[in-house]
């Protein structure tokens, strides 16, 4: 394709109709809305968006609490946007009719601001006033998108205009830049959605003004790094600092490159994304290595125990991948995207769809934690805990994930000019309009459990459909109407042009083998171990498949040892790797001279995803390869 | 040997005479004595002791600054026991002549509380108050063994006796037992060198009593395991806490358990032994995992690159297995010792002799390091330092090297009844007196750098010479003039009893082969990995020996592959092993399906204890093991 001709299918043309995707979107839908509601309900969040908290009462608005409920508003919105539901809606009334309360006559609208500390509006970048800004127009627009009910548009509005005077035309706050991005994305969403110039012209201004303003400060412990402030956006290289501001940022940045077809810009988002995935991203998708700032670290530093990664970065690393995918047409961007999705994301949530994981390690020793919870408070080291819970105190990456997995048709496809790429594989239906044709493509498959996908045409036409080449994936097979064609890729896409009829079948079969990889030697924590893939998926051992093995003394065989069977791990059905592998025998000593003597064990893998969902036990991505 | 019937041979009885220690005595005597002091004295420390400190006056008094001080006059002391100085007399002298200007009349002796706080004194159990006291009766028989003089002396004996009266007699201070342990041994020091009963029972009352009184609390931020405060010490059965304290404490109930011949208690200090060496200790003879606290960990938790091993630690270990080996024969504790001082402890000192480290870690990545010290204060985590410096704010290790090698003889020998036990190989002579006999005996030897050990018999009489196999020696022979002998181990030692003719000379030749050790399969760190040793020093590598090779994925071979040769490092002549091994090659990708593709490298490594004396650079001293 040519560059920035990308167009986005959004998952509002994207009906998901069954496997993978459809299962996570009922369980999201039955079970994940309403329990964050009820937890939100419960700890003030959501009462508190009418400003009306004084000192004294319960439920001190906490600077970021109207975020995680506007995001909420979003990923339910998502979710109306497919079926309307009454009682969901008046929910969501009842908070929008709070936020028109509590909005200030000059347009303001910010809870902990109004609530707790009215004096300090637009003095302290730190306090994410710009990044609630942010989430409230997200929520907005999706809600309005969703129900054609207008007035948290309406709402959004009047504060982006006020952002808008104080920021870009007056300058009249105390800093110039937000603290946490994420306003950028959602005032490029917002320029999208009303087509009003003053929104694109702000976002635009808060990247060019990043890193280059003496009043933009950060947090008494941390650097400007943390909040991407180290340098003008256009010479930042590598992914620095907190992670999921950065990639907030980072999406925002694709989106500008896009908008204004920049070609430094561009680059620059090349950049970053090369280092991400070349560098500093864990195998499973994650990104963020350490919890010091939940940031990006350095080349290399993937630790296990320690891994951050943030479910939240994980979703924002997928935002930016479809952002870069219409800049470029790069399967790469889509296999990122995928490896973040069916890995870290999913692992913030618990089967049972009210749980959720913040961090999302490589490994983890129940040892290791049940010393440090015996210690002393000052002297305990940050862990990631082992089971998920209902709600944390920073719950961005529950409604997150609601909003995720309703907009997963965002991942489908994309098209430039008469070209529909399929980026991500799944159960769906899309209808997606190329100029004037519209063209409608049935999509059936298994995807990320099977390798093989059926793609119907509903329509007739001249276009060209774009098959994703997956990198993982080394033989496959394309058939149309039986027939079995000729299927080079090209720069990880076979296109498939020609005159299509209604009805037409293409069946893609990816052949979905075992693989087990090998990390950079420059990686310390990685070297002499392999971990587990099959198509999109990373696996993972847990003690309870195990009893009596310490997981780290696993020595595995070749990729071709292990079999693939489907089972059921905590009550849903999922691919689950088996073989032998080798362990030492247990001895006594704690030091003794080699001897190369091992017993023979079944190891058993299940998704990454499906951890920490049948109690507290060792878990391991990687594992000792014999060498 | 009969239990409880062990007796010590001291230093004094012990002439260093040439070999690996005495390179390292008269390096500490011609540049670490003189090192310190200076330091002390531009810190203030020295300064300090006259109590004259005022507000407003630099080198405002730290708590245990003092300790630092005598702790350098108990390692100088050593030293003056072999050749006396009137130079380095005369600045303990004047050390000696502050304290008594700034001891109470009722005999009150502390820098800090007299100074700074004199209404807190015998009010804060955390703050080192009885651990400077510890100090200031070690220095104080010290100096006074080596001088004749008795002023130090006599202050320490007026101070002690307060101690006595205010905390076994009155009970008037506002706490029970010392916060940071280190006067109960040097009580039963104090009482061994005066023969005053009272400061027995004070030793043992503190023993007693700690753990049980509530009275005894401890920092904020920390648990009483912190300073082993959490059990009566006859129920310690696990190494727990601050590790210096820890293993001070044990030393002194060591010392308890032989001195009153009790079962409990010599069961407790051998359940104590065992926790560290088969769960909690590195294959360096380092002790204390972490530096939250400073302190033990759990079960093997070994990590490597923040292992805090503090210096003092490992002599304190030291401390505890020389009085082990009184209670009980057993070669473990002389194994143990020798571990401690051959790796760890010398890891301590600078090959100049004049730098410090207080750290000793198992492996070392400046990449980072780097990226830890370029981040902001609060974003940084607690790692080891690189290189050696020539003072800390926590100045106690370089004190404790000087007297730790300035004492060196003290493991040399122990006996009981009739027999003299050779514990650690050292080429000295020493002079034993075994009931109404005289001995003395010539050793001359390389170890640890060489297996052969000749013993001359410079007395006649009938008496029996064990020596002691270590645990890492296979195979060894036993010449007595010139005659090989039958020489099975019994408990480790090969017990020679004859009638001795002076100039009988005994060879004891070990094969000292190179070993490849693995890590228990409970120690997730060390799965699939194996660490050097020969004899009692465990080897590393660093990475300016092997430039361009990531330190992490060196797999090595067989122990046989590696040869030993005598090389200079550093200025240094010492034992480098060489052979070969094996890395991947470099690739670009951060994950890869397995490929077995390897490079071969000339693997060199080097004694633990030289690390570091050649520039920063990776250090490791576990490897992958090729299975």
């Amino acid at each position: 394709m040519e560059k920035y001709t990308g167009k986005p299918v959004g998952f509002g043309d994207v009906e998901v109709t069954g496997g993978f995707w459809k299962k996570k979107q009922e369980l999201v839908e039955r079970v994940t809305i309403g329990a964050v509601f009820k937890r939100f309900e419960e700890t003030g969040r959501n009462g508190c968006l009418d400003a009306g908290w004084k000192e004294g009462m319960p439920f001190r608005p906490h600077i970021f609490w109207e975020s995680d409920v506007t995001k909420w508003i979003e990923g339910a919105a998502d979710f109306l946007r497919k079926h309307r539901d009454a009682a969901l809606e008046e929910q969501i009334d009842i908070l929008v009719d709070r936020m028109e309360k509590a909005q200030d006559e000059n347009g303001y609208l910010n809870a902990y601001f109004t609530a707790v500390e009215p004096e300090a509006r637009f003095t302290r970048r730190t306090d994410h006033e710009l990044y609630c800004a942010g989430h409230l127009i997200e929520g907005a627009i999706a809600y309005c998108e969703a129900t054609g009910k207008r007035k948290m548009l309406d709402i959004a509005i009047r504060y982006a205009d006020l952002i808008d005077r104080v920021f870009r035309i007056e300058h009249s706050a105390s800093f110039d830049t937000p603290g946490h991005e994420e306003i950028e994305l959602a005032l490029f969403k917002l320029y999208r959605y009303t087509g009003e110039e003053r929104y694109r012209m702000l976002a635009e201004y808060f990247l060019d003004t990043r890193g280059t303003s003496e009043r933009d400060g950060t947090y008494s412990f941390a650097d400007l790094e943390h909040m991407q402030s180290h340098l003008p956006v256009r010479r930042q290289r590598t992914a620095e600092g907190h992670s999921v501001r950065a990639l907030y940022l980072y999406s925002a940045m694709a989106d500008m490159a896009l908008l204004e077809k920049e070609d430094e810009l561009a680059d620059v988002c090349s950049d970053l994304f090369e280092n991400i995935v070349n560098r500093r991203m864990y195998i499973t998708g994650g990104v963020g290595s350490t919890h010091r700032g939940e940031s990006f670290s350095y080349d290399y530093d993937l630790p296990e125990y320690t891994a951050y990664n943030e479910t939240c970065a994980s979703i924002a690393l997928a935002f930016f991948c479809r952002r870069l995918w219409l800049i470029r047409a790069d399967r790469r961007y889509a296999d990122c995207a995928e490896l973040a999705l069916y890995n870290t994301v999913l692992s913030g949530l618990s089967l049972s769809g009210d749980e959720f994981f913040y961090e999302n390690p490589l490994a983890v020793d129940p040892r290791r934690t049940a010393f440090n919870d015996s210690r002393a408070q000052g002297l305990r080291e940050h862990l990631p805990i082992l089971q998920r819970v209902k709600v944390f105190s920073c719950s961005c990456c529950p409604p997150n994930l609601i909003r995720a997995i309703g907009a997963i048709g965002d991942y489908m496809y994309s098209f430039s000019g008469n070209t529909v790429y399929a980026q991500c594989y799944m159960n769906a239906d899309a209808e997606i309009t190329l100029g004037a044709r519209r063209v409608v493509l049935r999509q059936r498959t298994e995807y990320p459990y099977d390798g093989n996908v059926r793609i119907r045409t509903e329509t007739d036409g001249d276009y060209t459909v774009a098959l994703r080449i997956p990198s993982w994936c080394d033989a496959y097979t394309v058939h149309i109407n039986g027939e079995e064609i000729p299927a080079e890729a090209e720069e990880g896409y076979v296109l498939l042009a020609r005159t299509w009829s209604a009805g037409d079948e293409v069946v893609l079969d990816m052949v979905m083998e075992v693989k087990l990889i090998e990390g950079n030697p420059q990686v310390p924590d990685l070297c002499g171990r392999a971990a587990f893939t099959r198509g999109p998926l990373t696996f993972c051992a847990e003690g309870v498949d195990m009893p009596g093995v310490q997981l780290r003394d696993i020595r595995v065989g070749n990729a071709g040892e292990y079999a693939v069977l489907e089972e059921t791990v905590a009550g849903e059905r999922m691919p689950v790797l088996e073989g032998k592998a080798y362990v030492r025998p247990e001895f006594t000593e704690l030091y003794r001279p080699c001897r190369e003597s091992y017993r023979e064990i079944t190891l058993r893998l299940i998704p990454y995803h499906a951890w920490a969902n049948r109690g507290e036990c060792e878990m391991t991505v990687w594992f000792l390869k014999k060498s």
